[in-house]
């Protein structure tokens, strides 16, 4: 077991009715001034909005509001929105939304503690000291960034998706109700599914032998995931379904299943020029297309924990050869994708074979870095793995 | 799934040489005079006291020491440091052992911030509002009070042992290196090991069927557990072993192997009377005689469930009697604990027949209080699962 450090201090309201809780929460806290940040509108047509506004309403708490964060969130609406809160003296921003109206929450704070350009913060090299707090009411489950210490920008200028992870943009408090993600459509849907078990599976397929309790607890997460997917796509309002998603969706990205472990993140780190230079292609989709490819280009490293992996979570039963075992799970994976309605090709995702080219040069700073993890990545490795892709 | 809260702010500094990390946290979190807390003097022998205020010396923290915290902690010692504390005016206790000097720092904290006598917070039945900073250097994998919301003291003057459950002694930081386990005898290791099973047996043996990812991560920690178990009695220095038993003690017990569940902890409650009044039991011990008994004597509530414990845990082969499944998993735990050198009847614990009208008048305040959880049980209840015991 490697050293570690484990640091997870939001607080969590789950459950039916847990937006009462948020006037109060917020109030104890001392806030006063709030930025209610969202996105396009949708929780005002399911009445999340509604109940949020009532519960700040009927604490005494101030708000303002700043909705229309935009999916892979922006950069240029994060400086809109950093002028406005500046001016307006808030002191929290309570993010009512997904991953990409927190991580624009995130980049807000971040930008308001440190009185610096948000990019400049991102992609700076110089890590912030201080910070500015954040509170999640979460309405899709995926990018777990209602309890995560990371947050990813794309900068729309020059086509670049660039995150950074630091203790400081964890949320102080999460509310999280299954119900309000009862009417995510099933693409989104799938997209966090594939999110939710990537969090884990990049924390889980590292060359580390030795950290078993965090490696069994990662099981547990994917298969309890893998089981609540299809339910929950065939019945939206299965509410246990839902409430596994959700608070996997939490714990595969709060740390909790890499305690230990090396961290690698290489598949999210492919992804993120994907989304980066096509600004329609949904994250877990991309995730569910570069997965396969990626596993079946590295396996050989580790298959030991490969073959592991397709016998606890994906059912595989153990011959002699370890190898097919592990190739037989990474199909496995491929075919669960699918039957999610994720895109598993390239071409599905709507990738031109002319554009690989570009993408593996902004993963790699054109050839001249390393795409750390499980098995360092050069460009030529970046190529062969899009190949497999295809 | 029941709706939840989840807190566990404590900061984890896991592994070897996380020593060095205690002067510069305390010093970051602008503490200043430090009480450094500890029990009978192992710490001197082992090399980590010295560690310890090495640390805080380089960080250039002031401190005072109050060592001599007994097994099942007392009262009386709780209120003689309590004064010695306001005299000091300390602004942070640092617990340095096992779970009885956490519990025994917390009954302190929440004396210093509360200005109340410790035992009237605890029984008192009126939650105080207010908190004092309390830190951990872990050197027992256990009681899991570390990262908990509980702490326990006796007070031997009436040969009782009570616990209070609240967010607020949750502590702020612990640091953890298995390396300081190594030492721990083969008694007190068994002890640990069946302590935190315990806490996430009691949180797993509940009438709910629908918190399958939470089950599921306890089922996970259970095996890890059981596995690391012979191990670390077999080769005390297994660093490994180590590692898995103490960062289960943490898991165990800070809630995570209970969310969405409905809390019971009847075994706890049960053994408490057994070492609040022979002071000679050690609680991990009781836990171990009481726990076969007392699931013996309710598993008919849920027989898939301890069926499914007995499968999951105990590698019990799943016949078509689901009862007869259910059973061979009790007495595989009982089995398991014996393995571990751990009394398994009330016999070789110690425990005389003519003991047992006083002890469950004691628990069920002579026969007017039921004791919560699985099934509530009566004081005729206690007797027949003591006999069950024998």
């Amino acid at each position: 077991m490697q050293n570690f450090m484990y640091n997870t201090p939001t607080q969590v309201f789950f459950g039916r009715g847990v937006e009462k809780e948020i006037g109060p929460q917020l109030k104890a806290r001392g806030y006063k001034k709030i930025m209610l940040h969202y996105g396009g509108g949708s929780i005002k047509r399911t009445g999340l909005y509604d109940k949020v506004t009532e519960s700040l309403r009927e604490a005494g708490l101030d708000w303002i509001e700043l909705g229309g964060v935009a999916p892979n969130p922006k950069i240029s609406f994060v400086r809109e929105c950093l002028k406005i809160c500046r001016k307006e003296q808030i002191d929290f921003i309570l993010a009512v939304g997904g991953g990409s109206v927190i991580d624009s929450a995130k980049a807000i704070a971040m930008g308001l503690a440190n009185d610096k350009d948000p990019w400049e913060i991102i992609t700076g090299g110089k890590m912030p000291e201080k910070t500015f707090p954040v509170g999640a009411v979460l309405t899709i489950s995926a990018a777990g960034s209602e309890m995560s210490n990371s947050h990813v920008i794309t900068n729309e200028e020059i086509h670049m998706k660039r995150g950074l992870n630091t203790e400081m943009v964890r949320p102080v408090v999460a509310f999280m109700n299954p119900e309000n993600t009862f009417t995510v459509s099933p693409f989104q849907t799938g997209c966090g599914i594939v999110d939710i078990m990537m969090h884990t599976l990049e924390r889980y397929l590292t060359p580390d032998e030795d950290a078993i309790l965090t490696d069994r607890i990662a099981e547990a997460l994917l298969v309890s995931v893998k089981e609540a997917g299809p339910v929950a796509l065939k019945n939206p309002e299965d509410y246990e379904a839902r409430s596994t998603l959700m608070w996997a969706s939490s714990l595969s990205h709060n740390g909790l299943t890499g305690c230990g472990k090396t961290f690698g993140f290489t598949v999210h780190k492919l992804e993120h020029d994907f989304s980066g230079v096509f600004d329609n292609i949904a994250h877990g989709a991309g995730l569910s297309v570069l997965f396969p490819a990626w596993a079946a280009y590295v396996y050989k490293d580790n298959v030991k924990k490969f073959a592991r992996l397709a016998e606890k979570v994906m059912d595989i039963p153990v011959g002699e050869d370890e190898e097919a075992t592990a190739l037989a799970g990474i199909q496995a994976f491929k075919d669960y994708f699918r039957s999610l309605g994720m895109p598993v090709t390239l071409g599905e995702l709507g990738v031109p074979a002319d554009a690989y080219e570009q993408i593996a040069n902004l993963t790699t700073a054109n050839d001249t870095k390393k795409v750390p993890g499980f098995r360092e990545l050069t460009k030529a490795d970046l190529l062969a793995i899009y190949k497999l892709a295809e």
